[in-house]
């Protein structure tokens, strides 16, 4: 098991490695709001609008934006389907993490004892929320 | 919106940046399979032992493995809880891709009319999964 691989191995890396700079999530977060012009998209940040032209190309190399004009700006989108088929690969090992809050939970039962199990609201396990729920979903 | 954000800007460096390798993304997935000494880890890649040192230092420094000891020799092992804060992290633009797919739909719909969509096994248009749907989930 790796991954469903959608992506080649050249298209993680950049796609991943485009989400390891605080700037470049941070445009983002920006563009989810809606597209914006290369000059708006800079100018929340402390930085140099070359920098943030370099930030722009790796993150379009990475497929995670893309640019067109609109009129005579020059404008950038955020393209989510990069960021589901990331969601993709990352969640192949959602059966580990899974695994390991089960081995959790019967420690936790077994250090607790069928008694405890039945007491009710003094006890202070956060009942694990359903596997499947999917935490952050939406907010 | 930009994340649920269990993890700090440094953390997100880390991992994002320790997943843009595709030695480091080959370890998760050996590690995947059962905790490995060191050695073993290093054994399929054709690179020098100081470099999987390295690889491992990254990934355990990004939260992704851990190390410990058994008997006299060194064990990685694979630590999913990190991946499933990417896995939120990335899901927290899941309705930006879900609204795509969306929009996609309709448009298609009006581009085929409602003869079309009538038309059974002649339509060409794949049934976009339920959104719900987890791809490659488990695989």
């Amino acid at each position: 098991m790796t991954a469903t691989a959608e992506l080649s191995a050249r298209e993680l890396d950049r796609a991943f490695g485009a989400l390891a700079d605080p700037t470049r999530r941070a445009i983002l977060a920006r563009l989810s709001a809606g597209d914006a012009g290369v000059l708006d998209v800079a100018a929340p940040f402390p930085v140099s609008q070359p920098a943030i032209t370099k930030h722009l190309r790796v993150l379009e190399e990475a497929g995670l934006i893309s640019r067109h004009r609109r009129a005579r700006q020059r404008m950038c989108r955020l393209e989510p389907q990069r960021l589901r088929q990331l969601s993709d690969w990352v969640g192949s090992y959602r059966e580990f993490w899974e695994e390991s809050f089960g081995r959790l939970d019967e420690l936790l039962e077994e250090l607790q004892g069928p008694d405890a199990a039945a007491s009710g609201p003094r006890g202070t396990r956060p009942r694990r929320k359903q596997a499947s729920t999917r935490e952050g979903e939406g907010t």
